[in-house]
């Protein structure tokens, strides 16, 4: 098994999902309104995306970081994989525990599959996409936990990748986006993500209103991140569950979504006239909160 | 004059520049150990590097925060500038201030000058290179104001331009970095900085642990940041001139540079052994000694 630093893979929930470990197919947790589309049936993932996520669903992982903690990862269903000779050799032990005979590639081989931009460190892995937690989990584990992070259209998947890292360090009982208009959980995002994709219950809605007034209902206190706000998160108790939302680079929140919160806070800065990227706003938001839990 | 909320550039500090302000050929105000190289001198520029830092010293910027922002900074020289005719329209009032003529381009005319994949919202502007601060000067900014960051080989432009952007929000006194195995002060890091790269005094040095000595001999507490160390930032008193220390995407601090600080410091995490982006630890790192000093 890797045990470098990056290597432990596993989710803190007490809620399980069903599926994976090699069954090579995954029943979705979800129901309801927050069915993933396309996952469990096999059919064809909606909204196109970039290669990276295939038409029926597969996920293409590369990378060292990404690749190594999803063989970690048993709720992870693998389909193929392509690796050069050192990096198979570098995660011998990952992959035989996984049953699987990588094909062997050059990297430039991986060029031409990905694109010679692509940092793929001579691995490639198709894998199912996770199976997803249900809402009312999500609000639990708050309940206990770090907060939850809801994603108003953040597309960027550096940004969007980066926040899982962020949200894996900082102990996020979660991440909410919604299944349009917002960066797909593909390769580019999870090596961003530096392998914090197989950490993070990730649920993906079709309407983030919807979604935030079910949380309210289970008792979670949702506070938009705004810059004109006067509240300052720094003066939050976090003392109960809470979601944190973030709106798209630019935009902000939108106008729907600001006013389904129980109220909007700011992140104090020096410079009210400077905002912060977006993934920078939920590391800040997100130790905020736990600096004030562990306080208590 | 831009009146938008990026659109503000100003230095805060007390000591002034040497140069810019139209007349086309800035002196640097760096001297001894610190001087950039090329800048003054109109020699070509070291290590090559992107395209938009060419080999005279002039930097392409491109994108509407960083242009809007640049025409906004007298310290800022220009040279040339393309834009659409929409784009052109839409900074007309600064474009004028600044006694400038765009050349008309079409938005595939600078696809070709700066790639395809280059976020150019149909202005490219080519300026010179920033007039770079003293240390004595950062040190002294910085005994009365937020803290340095100092960058140990943070090559990633996209993470250094973020940082910027957090320098710029948090009332960071300045950042330094080496002139050699750092983002370049380009167009991709002035994108990310998304108008920052205006508002936050750069200092580029050949030996960062020499510049570390040279700032603690001027009072300055030098914290390197380092996820293995006892001591907690959040534990810090920040009463003082402090500079931040943060190494490269999974390398972290090299030794020399780490044996240089007065202490190591960890940012706190609910998971150790994860790590963070850089740009979000800088993030975290500045917003904690802006809420501690604000306290005071």
């Amino acid at each position: 098994m890797p045990d470098d630093s990056t290597g432990k893979p596993r989710f803190k929930s007490k809620t399980s999902f069903k599926g994976g470990g090699g069954k090579g197919r995954f029943q979705s947790g979800a129901r309801g309104g927050y069915r993933p589309g396309g996952q469990a049936s096999g059919r064809p993932h909606r909204g196109g995306g970039p290669p990276e996520v295939m038409d029926d669903g597969i996920v293409r992982l590369f990378g060292f970081h990404p690749v190594e903690a999803a063989l970690g990862n048993p709720d992870r269903v693998l389909k193929r994989m392509w690796a050069t000779e050192n990096a198979a050799h570098r995660l011998a032990e990952a992959i035989a525990l996984r049953g699987l005979t990588p094909e062997p590639v050059t990297p430039r081989d991986l060029d031409r599959m990905l694109g010679a931009d692509t940092v793929h460190q001579g691995l490639l892995l198709e894998t199912e996409l996770l199976p997803e937690p249900e809402l009312a989990d999500l609000a639990e584990a708050a309940a206990d936990g770090g907060p939850l992070i809801l994603l108003d259209q953040v597309t960027d998947p550096h940004n969007a990748g980066a926040i899982l890292r962020s949200a894996a360090a900082f102990g996020a009982s979660g991440v909410i986006t919604t299944r349009r208009h917002s960066a797909p959980l593909n390769g580019t995002l999870a090596k961003s993500a530096s392998g914090a994709l197989e950490l993070v219950k990730i649920a993906q809605v079709q309407n983030l209103a919807r979604a935030m007034s079910e949380l309210r209902n289970a008792g979670v206190t949702v506070l938009g991140l705004d810059g004109t706000a006067t509240a300052a998160i720094e003066d939050e108790p976090f003392d109960g569950a809470v979601a944190i939302v973030l709106g798209a680079e630019g935009k902000g929140l939108r106008q729907l979504t600001a006013d389904s919160c129980d109220r909007l806070v700011r992140i104090t800065t020096a410079d009210d006239l400077r905002s912060l990227n977006v993934s920078n706003a939920a590391a800040v938001a997100l130790h905020t909160a736990l600096v004030r839990r562990n306080r208590r």
